[in-house]
């Protein structure tokens, strides 16, 4: 491979000589090879905005050579469009706190101006990375204003895919609505409930979920854009922090503001956290919704049965015809991935010291992997998944008629203890709850027939008083 | 010991004479001799709380005897008063669901309510422990109400020993605010700082975990109390349900409201997870604040010495005169606490299998007693710690002197590669950069003061150039 | 409370008067109210023989006065025995390293020495905490030794209630070897398997988590004692540890040894990380059979209903009658604990810094009370749930002839794609894979009784192939 | 893209004209749209050896005709060799227990066999990926081999490293056997050490994880194929099942060896949960090493500066000649993740059911992935850090004359008290110990020489007293 040769304030290096970036992601890509991974699309996405809004605040204030600007400009907008994707190489395993990743950055858009401007790659003559790209910045405000960015934006489309679950499952919800069955309390029978309460129940339960992440917004949306190396500004003018901020709302339709305290913000890697804490919350009640499904199709013969999953595929290498529940396991298995990066991002949140927690790329890996897969999963849990499930509502009834858990609307006539009786004297020969009421003459046929009237048993109220 | 014999729907059961528990505590107490230790006495007082206002709301419907209502509150406000306290007696490790506590306070309750109308220890023959103080209600509504109670009234108390944290950081901000110093980033030489704004930064995370605690607030207030087993409702009727949420909003002063979907609130455990995470978010902050004093601390001679924490207890069993920095030692620890309690609410919060997760003992178990460590080592720290900070102004100020980064306000005016060499020549010749900069006359002694003077260099701005 | 003035190199502290411990214990009662947790037995076990064998060697060594060696060794003895048991006072929360405690039991014993040489309590006149008790040790090599010893102690109760668990599972897998089910895999119907072998499988799972704890033994029993402050050794004569290392071998029948590096061992944590992961490894194979316990006994009638844990308790407030699998669900809970540990040793087992690791309090809190609950757990599991476990063998062969799961035997005779078919038409008609190959005449009815015979089904070779 | 068309159990699907994989291995492409990435290599190599070995089993068994046998092995051949690697497509988040995996490695086979055989793609009529390749096999045997084959395969590749890295670790150790300086414990002044010493305890930590990870090797050895479906063994001879395993360990090399429970592996992710956890063990030394290291190097004028480590790349992109420790913390990142990892591994070890633990993709997933990236970070710091590190011998040297640490060796002449006495002066005033006690004549001049030589205090001894 044909190369040329850059000199960075450590020496000379190699680079290849087709290659936009420099001596500066030359070392790194040296030094970290690590997972073989490229960093997220988004973290690029933010770290080219930053650049295209930092230069237009540098042109506005002033110290930024108009023509320079302009070029820088034309670059990050050429990246942004998608133009030097691969030139964006640090694996995502590298130097704490994203300095090989935003010189990978500035030095793409500094050869790429430089070349506007009539210079050759790794001249650097008419555009510098760092003392006109990186103008006014340090990696140290750059990159964890990245952060914030590509996690606005995963949160952005992780949020559409959350409703449409949302709508499948209210869907299921309205469509079961009449369909009774057993409720199973300790995996035990108990009273009675509707299969679209469940699924009520379950929209409910990612309604508060997508409540938790959009609480994680408005953090993520302070920037200390404008703190340099340690939150103090130094080297960056007041106008430009305000115009900075300023021109990356515009850009990005972002409700994005000014940090209170810099210094707080280039240290606390607090947003990401609740972030991380907000996925995984998510992740705990997909597991739970995943699994309740996984056993109420189970069998279909050896199992509660009471539901059908689509049939996405052949469920075995040997077993012939068995089909599996694999989106909700494949949903389980995201989950505990982001279960585990949360994990990570805790380590690296606590990691912080001084003025800088220059853990920040591997928590940067781990939000935007995290969200990536969720909301590839929950997208395809609710098409593939959700939306095709199906109801056997004769098992559901049967399993109603047949539930132990039946005996609790005696008690209020009978009382606790000569209820139990009843349901002991259920499980040890077999009959129903009803048919020993009736054996028994405990109530009147009509009274029973009024107090086990299935539909009101799944709501409020006390079976047969008036309320 | 002398035993009393009692029945419960499996059997007969010795229980101690003068026990105001019952059969049904008996049973767990021999079940799980699991860790020795009792129930959070918040937990009881949400579960008084609960049976203090279901008694009355019992009453107001018609449900419930006037004279066995009136017994059951005044068995619950001496308990609320402490009378029993040592007859809560169930292992937090306990029945799944937490139906051995709930029990344990029915049987009190109606030992005690069946003792004021006449009746013997045991007999429940006025009183009964599930027909009459548990009416209306599950172990599966009571228990998560309980929870969200207990935690609210613990929430209350850590929020005023973290406003007073905040006070007390902003107190030392704005007392070692004219303290320059030298900023580290990945513990490195960089920019000036004061040592104020870093006191001022870790004020400004603890009151975004502050914040993050009371994002946490709504959800506990909403309570499933009324849904029963299932959060269907059976057996509570409307108008109860409505009538028990508004007791205890009076009883407790919180703003409790009834749940929008019972279903849902009895089986998901979100309103845990998220505080627990909030928990943890401030457990992270508290290990970096923490970390970075033990590091300004450390020395005194062979250490960064900036800063002098109070000398609480004498720090070494061998070395004679040492002094540690406990409090921040168990800061750490208490944290790691409860970053590993939150581990434990993950996996129990995802464990929840339909209509019901029984795994929340070991959830309210870890949820309480992360609040109470945390709480009690927020106070310790603040008091003993962070009020007693000095600062040493003299090893500030000449490792502000002696800093390579200063190399970095040269930059703006020679330009990036031209300052790292002057950093690079101050690293080799252990000159300061100031010492180079006037050896070289890279810049006029009057530029170099303008550029060089400290305060200005702590706050947003390019040296020497007018704003 | 009566108090005593005490003073150390701090200054002047009051002390109960009647207590055994000192001044710094005293300090440390004050400066750590947080958990209000005493230490675990076993841990202040560890100390006290520490404390009594480093008396006996230094006395070997000439270095310490016999008189006061030997009040030191009876003092000992006596706490050992009990007798001072309520003045180890020390928060588990407490210094970094564990000072206090070790200043805790050094104290107890100089005050008690001091005593039998005719001394008064806070003298320290005839024996001092430091100069005798602690002599030629220091908080850095005595607390992570007392932590091994402790360990060691808590891991031979709990290879015992272990080793009662495979007894008990092996002898359910000899009770139920004859009983025949239908295997699940993915919760759906799979093929045969016998009930047995399933309690074999949780026999053999449990004796790898033996034999992984046996594992952390050896490391456990390395001892860095004599390593004192930072393991170099400093103030402790080379034939003073080799004696001391001897006495705690003798007085303890444990395989103990003279650490390779007593630098590393007082720095490095592993021995505690490696049991904290091989109690994790036992709990989540404790989760995995708990859950399958609850899976196979749900029910009665809306559940798999294959066999029957002992009823041990009223399962619900609300619902008469109902039995819930109680151990099953409390062992779920401990196991979550013990991994929530885990979490919780590894931030402290990371956060050592240089010459040692603070955090050890913190790492003997969690290591020993997740043996002790574990070691509880186990014992009641085994006891009260896994001996009482009945089949039933009707449901099992019920499930067994239903299951779609048989078609596989068929994949050898007609190949994979038809004997797809034929399992979905069984899904599909209802119909058995018995009643359907009779149907279709796809084998002889001689042939498929031989291939259908279940017991051979559940070992190794093509069903109706000669092997 | 041109495509066919298959059919499998469930229908027609499209498969691209030229894939080597088919029906089942299109409908997983299409499911499992999560991450974007591809099976480790290690997995399909690990899957590919348990194909040529079984189909040579069978063939040793008459049970597979010897054409169809021989093209599937020089299918298997030609695909080791790295023929067919862009057709090993499924994501790593796939369907539950890696059916999908397998039918892709099944499918692959079948179709190149076919093709030798003078089939087309997607014929199967010659050759049948489940009839022929998957003989014998389900994926609930083979995948969990082949996780155990590839685990093994990593872990000799990781040894390696590690053993590389405690040689240089050794080699630091002796180059700085006489460098002294002054240990840190609670980053406090202590006692003396050596700068060797240090390193020396580097190695033995890394040593005992290393032995750590050697514990796991013998269970990952234990190979459960031929237990099929549920490790009973269905479909598979008995004298294959020996076959396969000793081809296996042929093939291979690895000491591999028949289960003695195949129920048990198929279910227990036992030796990957150890595996993982000993992985966890290094990380947590690795964190430990790399912040030390971060520590000692910290500075060079604000900080410890007693070590050097290489400047690999310019550190900041606004502070010129700034150098950052960024392999340190760049293995702090790797290790953060391996750590997550674990957490995820044992969320998903837990969530078995029965005869399957249906999560093992994400197992697998993580397992490799950690010991990708610990692997390659470990080669890294050793050769561009560890290797490189230089000593700043003045540095050291002045740190032990000015620690009060240095009281310590007083105390056996004067008492604990007294020399607590004299390092307080010493903070106070700023003298150093030594000045101190030549000031007062606490000793003579000759016995303070001797007792305060500086090398033999970094070995056991009391100083100045003859051993």
């Amino acid at each position: 491979m044909a190369t040329r040769l850059e000199k960075d304030t450590l020496g000379t290096v190699e680079v290849p000589a087709e290659a936009y970036y420099g001596a500066q992601t030359a070392r790194a890509a040296a030094n970290f090879h690590i997972s073989g991974l490229r960093p997220h699309p988004a973290l690029v996405w933010g770290t080219l905005v930053i650049k295209k809004c930092a230069a237009k605040a540098n042109m506005a204030t002033g110290r930024l050579d108009e023509k320079i600007g302009a070029a820088i400009v034309q670059a990050a907008e050429e990246s942004l469009a998608g133009k030097f994707a691969g030139h964006f190489v640090v694996d995502p395993f590298q130097a704490g706190a994203g300095t090989s990743h935003n010189m990978n950055v500035n030095e793409v858009l500094a050869n790429r101006a430089n070349e506007l401007l009539g210079g050759a790659l790794g001249a650097y003559d008419r555009v510098h990375p760092n003392d006109h790209v990186n103008m006014a910045q340090s990696t140290n405000d750059v990159f964890p204003t990245a952060m914030r960015l590509s996690a606005l934006h995963m949160l952005f489309l992780l949020h559409q895919e959350l409703e449409t679950l949302c709508d499948a499952l209210h869907a299921k919800g309205t469509e079961f609505d009449r369909i009774l069955k057993s409720g199973r309390t300790h995996l035990q029978d108990a009273v009675p409930i509707r299969l679209g309460q469940e699924f009520e129940a379950y929209a409910a339960a990612m309604e508060k979920n997508l409540a938790g992440l959009e609480r994680c917004r408005p953090n993520l949306c302070e920037l200390g854009l404008g703190g340099t190396a340690v939150g103090t500004g130094l080297n960056a003018e007041a106008r430009y922090i305000d115009l900075v901020i300023e021109e990356i709302g515009r850009e990005t339709s972002l409700p994005v503001y000014r940090a209170a305290n810099m210094v707080e913000t280039t240290q606390n890697m607090d947003p990401f956290v609740t972030l991380s804490s907000a996925l995984k919350g998510l992740a705990i009640n997909l597991v739970r919704i995943a699994n309740d499904l996984r056993l109420l199709s189970s069998g279909p013969r050896t199992g509660f049965n009471e539901i059908n999953l689509p049939a996405l595929q052949p469920g075995s290498s040997i077993m012939p015809g068995k089909v599996n529940p694999v989106m909700a396991e494949v949903t389980d298995m995201v989950a505990f991935q982001v279960i585990g990066a949360d994990t990570t991002v805790t380590l690296a949140a606590q990691a912080g010291q001084l003025e800088l927690n220059v853990m920040m790329p591997v928590i940067a890996f781990n939000i935007l992997f995290s969200m990536e897969i969720i909301r590839n999963s929950v997208k395809q849990f609710t098409e593939s998944c959700i939306k095709g499930i199906t109801a056997n509502e004769t098992r559901c009834n049967s399993n109603l008629e047949a539930s132990v858990g039946l005996a609790t609307v005696l008690a209020p006539y009978v009382g606790y203890a000569a209820a139990a009786e009843v349901a002991k004297e259920s499980m040890q020969s077999g009959q129903s709850i009803k048919e020993i009421i009736i054996a028994r003459k405990i109530l009147s046929p009509e009274k029973l027939a009024e107090i086990l009237d299935p539909y009101p048993l799944t709501n409020p109220g006390v079976p047969g008083k008036r309320q």
